[in-house]
């Protein structure tokens, strides 16, 4: 009885509701992600704001970076890392080298958040330029690189992306390319530092997951 | 073509489907969770059911207790938590002290398992109220406290929520507040029990995620 | 006002609608899955291909076998094993004895592959017969199995099922039945090899994730 209605659907319906249900289903996923922990990617304290944790905050048992949380699948009930600023950065290290092509920022769905303001807004990603191949690749154009983050620690960074986070938009898990002219260069990076510009309007700012996208050198 | 066709849909008609899609991919996310292992919330053994495991079930490389699955994320082809009986109870320790606000459990779709009996029904949450700021908030009240689940191990216990899980619910993840004149006491709650009171009609009862939710003290 | 013009909504639309979002849900379970690494299952290197890592992808902290990645829940941004050719297998020891009776391949949906070449194909499931119990069960038949994986290490293999993944589907979690007749045995099994025959046309073959299903012993 109800398949033969089923088929009294007109074609154009059908395909609107199968389109918006695929749709839905296929913004779960992102290009390979280079930045999980479980595969060796890691905080880089030393480039990373300082964070006061509250004693009641502390008694992880391991000894990781409470920045780590970025690092893995962390929408379905974890904890975000959270700035007590609205401005500052975060060191990743790669567990290899990659050409960067682009980055994600992942945040819970506006429709959940208790505290919108505390979304990232604007944001930047760095890379860091030293050995010797990226010299070679960057020639002299390397010698007049003199921006960074704020913690810089001496590396060399280069410039790889400005973008803005919209914590209206209705997809929570938004991708950003890294410059043309960057990736097109080539460079070896396997160090990143993301700068956390504003947020969108809160004394805090919660990061919940970065991932780092690029080809394998 | 298409195009042109879809936009003749009326728009309460695309209102409706969309939002059925909406609904569904929000339904994964809930509050915070500060019963994850991977931050460092764990089993407490002397507050658990004793499950005896089969020899064949405890080749696992690690000496963590067979209750932990129900602290990770474990509905995409993990184990259930097995508890030989439809009466029983297990201890959870967060990483850190919460004002409790709500409690979640997570089971599979009822379209896809093969024994609708062996899920939880009834339960009740404990919290303990040990620590001198729990007797202050609490104040002369806690003397009369005289409730708990069947293993106390000595600790004094609160009765936090009573309520049912509904196996047969379009939607398998449900969410129960903590009782309203408790919640408003912010007591300082860092060790739990759920006291499994019957299940859906089997002899065996199967847990598989509880997720604990509240503000940080 | 919306709620009224909703009700408009004839009754085979609305549920042509909240069927294909149930359906869109309900396919990411699959039955619990044994192959998992968080619960103990590993790799057996010597029953694996062996597949040359440049120096550059090495650099991982942990010393586990490469393809350990198909082990874990896996689509959202990991890796996958990469096979450097069209044939090859893998051999997965789980952490228990079971009566298996299904294997599930996880791939990436067909709209986001970079290379739908590189999907796996043809593949063949094969699980080892040592130990007391399966020469009982197994009987006279036992000696007359000569077939096994190309690299068989001198165990006893049975032929469990031939399947093909079919990366032009539309959903890219594709489950498989074992064999009738071998499930029916009630053989116990612990040690696996996945067969890859043949990809979808490319020089190497990508694996995401196997789960293995079945009966606990």
């Amino acid at each position: 009885f109800f398949d033969r209605r089923r088929h009294q659907l007109p074609a154009h319906l059908t395909h609107y509701i199968d389109n918006a249900v695929r749709q839905s289903y296929l913004r779960q996923f992102t290009p390979r992600d280079h930045a999980l922990a479980v595969d060796g990617a890691c905080i880089v304290p030393n480039l990373s704001t300082r964070t006061e944790t509250s004693p009641s905050r502390s008694h992880k048992p391991t000894s990781s970076h409470p920045a780590e949380v970025i690092l893995r699948e962390n929408l379905h009930g974890g904890s975000c890392w959270t700035l007590p600023a609205s401005h500052g950065q975060v060191g990743i290290r790669l567990p290899h080298v990659i050409h960067p092509s682009s980055v994600t920022i992942d945040h819970l769905p506006k429709e959940i958040l208790q505290d919108i303001g505390q979304a990232p807004r604007r944001m930047r990603l760095w890379g860091t330029l030293d050995g010797d191949v990226n010299a070679q690749l960057y020639g002299e154009a390397l010698d007049q690189l003199h921006e960074g983050p704020p913690i810089t620690e001496g590396y060399t960074f280069i410039h790889l992306a400005d973008f803005e986070y919209d914590v209206y938009a209705d997809h929570p898990i938004q991708t950003f390319p890294v410059q043309a002219h960057v990736y097109e260069k080539r460079l070896h990076i396997g160090v990143f530092v993301i700068e956390l510009l504003d947020n969108w309007g809160s004394q805090e700012t919660c990061l919940y997951r970065l991932r780092i996208h690029g080809d394998l050198v």
